[in-house]
This record gives C-alpha cells, sequence and structure tokens, in this order.
C-alpha cells in the first residue's frame, strides 16, 4: 500500500516484515487536489508530508503581496515547517499542492507513536532532515553566487523534467528573479 | 568534561550513568584558536561540531571575492556541512572561528559508533537537525520579505548580545547588505 514510502525508508535503514506491517496499518496515503493548502501562515504545521506522487510547494507571500515559493517538493521528499511542528508556533509558511497529488501525512502524534515502536525510524529521520538542511545550505550559495542565468541552466540540468511541471512564475520566484526574465531565457533571448 | 553537551542532549533525551560515562570517554574538547578553519571549499567535511564556547560560522567566498556568511554557530549550537559529511563530496563552503573557540569535534566514524550504542543519540540528532533546518527557513523568509533595517533590528532583539561579538563585515554579509549600510545604521544615520 504505501510501498513507496517503505521502499524510501529502506535505503537508509531495514525494516523487518512486523514493522513493515506495523507503518502500513497505521499510514495512509491522501489525495491532494491541484491548488489546496495543507498549511497556511498563522495555523500550527502538526504533520510532515510525504510525496508519492506529484508536487509540493512551500511559499511565503512577499510584502507586495507575491507568492515566494522558497521549496518545492516531488515524488519521495518530505515537506513540512519543522519549526512550527517542533515549538507548536504558528507557521510562518504556506504548503500547496502544484499538482494533484498523493501524500502520506504523519501526524505528530502518530509520528512519535511509531518513533517508539520503530526506533530506527529516528535514523531515517534524522539523515532525511540533515541532508534536507544540507539541500538548503546549498540553494542559499547557489541565490548568493550564481547569476539568474545561472541559476536557470543549474536547475535546468539538474532536474530537467521538473522545468516543465511547474507554472513559470512559481519557478521564477523559486530562483529568485522575474516571470519576465524566465520568459526571456526559456526563449532564449539571455 | 563534557556537561555543555550533555546538559544540551538531556533537554532532548534521558541518558543514564553509562551513557554518560560512555561519551565522556569517547569525546574531547578542542581549543580552535580565531580565524581558523576547520573546513575549506573542496575538503570532504568527516565532522560535526558542537560549540561549547566561542562562536563559529559557515561562509561562501562570492564571485565578487567577497566572504558571505551564510550561518553562525554560537554556545551550544552544531554547525557543519551535512551534505558533503552525507555524500562525501567536496564542500561548497568553509567554517571558521569567528572568535577562540571550544568545540567538540564528532567524526562520522565517532558518531556512528556511538550512534550504534546510544540509539537514543539518533532522536536527539534528528531533532537539532529538523530544527535547524526549520531556522534555515525563517532565514531565507526574513531575507526575502524584511528590508536591511527590519532585518537588522529584527536579529538585533532577538540576539543582543550578538550583534556587539562579531565583526560588522561578517554580520552585514549574513543580513545580507553593505558594510557601509550596517555603519550607517548602528550609527542611527538611517
Amino acid at each position: 500500500m504505501h510501498h513507496e514510502l517503505i521502499e524510501h525508508i529502506q535505503k537508509f535503514v531495514s525494516l523487518d516484515d512486523s514493522e513493515i506491517e506495523m507503518m502500513e496499518s497505521t499510514l495512509q496515503k491522501s489525495n491532494i487536489k491541484k491548488k489546496t493548502h495543507v498549511l497556511q501562515e498563522g495555523q500550527i504545521c502538526n504533520s510532515m508530508y510525504f510525496i508519492v506522487k506529484g508536487c509540493m510547494r512551500q511559499y511565503i507571500i512577499n510584502p507586495k503581496g507575491t507568492e515566494q515559493t522558497l521549496q518545492f517538493g516531488v515524488e519521495n521528499w518530505w515537506i513540512t515547517d519543522y519549526l512550527s511542528y517542533h515549538n507548536h508556533s504558528p507557521s510562518h509558511f504556506y504548503i500547496q499542492a502544484v499538482e494533484n497529488s498523493e501524500v502520506i501525512a504523519l501526524d505528530k502524534n502518530t509520528l512519535e507513536s511509531l518513533l517508539v515502536q520503530i526506533p530506527k525510524l529516528e535514523k531515517y529521520f534524522r539523515v532525511v532532515a540533515q541532508k534536507a538542511f544540507g539541500a538548503a545550505q546549498m540553494r542559499i550559495k547557489f541565490l548568493f553566487t550564481m547569476s539568474a542565468e545561472e541559476r536557470y541552466n543549474h536547475f535546468k540540468n539538474q532536474q530537467p523534467d521538473f522545468v516543465q511541471r511547474v507554472p513559470q512564475y512559481m519557478l521564477a520566484s523559486y530562483l529568485d528573479f522575474s516571470a519576465e526574465f524566465m520568459s526571456k531565457i526559456r526563449a532564449g533571448k539571455v
């Protein structure tokens, strides 16, 4: 039923049959329609979302009223607001489905109970969080050191299919340049 | 000997006496002189650093040849390049002591062995990484949504003592504005 998540976990730790069974009986997939929010600014984030299929994004609304995408999540990624999750504080972010998506929403109580029953999951979530943090540090480096065109080409080389999947304005804000500049780049006019 | 780290760990998980003893016999403090690097771009990052006393920073050198500080770490913070650490890939970052510092350098082999011997440390490192990632997401939000002056005032309110501890040019690059603008703000001329 959740073989995508089980497979992902098994890349980091080995689960035995009873543990897999426990996870499968505990977790369920949800369908999130395109444009639906699973988190809005001001709400407390009580879940982590594993993306089985589709695409989600985390964004903010900047003082000009424009949406600014800070993170995309596709298949086999987790997306959440860890600070709101841990501190039980109102979130500063929105999390929304970019495509019709299938996710496993893991709420705090369920996760804490799973971690007690299957302690080796701690390692899985540790490594996932550490790698996500490392990737965020790289993203900040790219924002500071690459030109807009370099950022676009770098992203396109790393994620060739993804560039076609998301609306241009979202990708432009993620790469921190205007939608107009994005159109020029894609038209080969830069 | 390492009561600062033990105390920090005990905020998240309880260690018994034998576990504390094991940690104390395994770990040792190192003194890192101001301006010394524990990681340079191109090197593989094999350790995580817990700051017992002092201040460290992670920075990059941007295409103009200017140092850009991406993260500061003070007492009770961990600092490392998680991507290089996990992927065994050359780092894109520098990690340097801003002040004479006392750190516990935890290399990968030692950490992996400690995690096997004291599995509950997985939880500690998971929560630390998740919170650090959450804080990094907030930092990106601030960079995108606050004016330079707002960023300075926000930082000063959150870390009143810290503003005096680090060279202005480092703090200016961390908050993403020029050292000249920083001088004006501090002189109350903005």
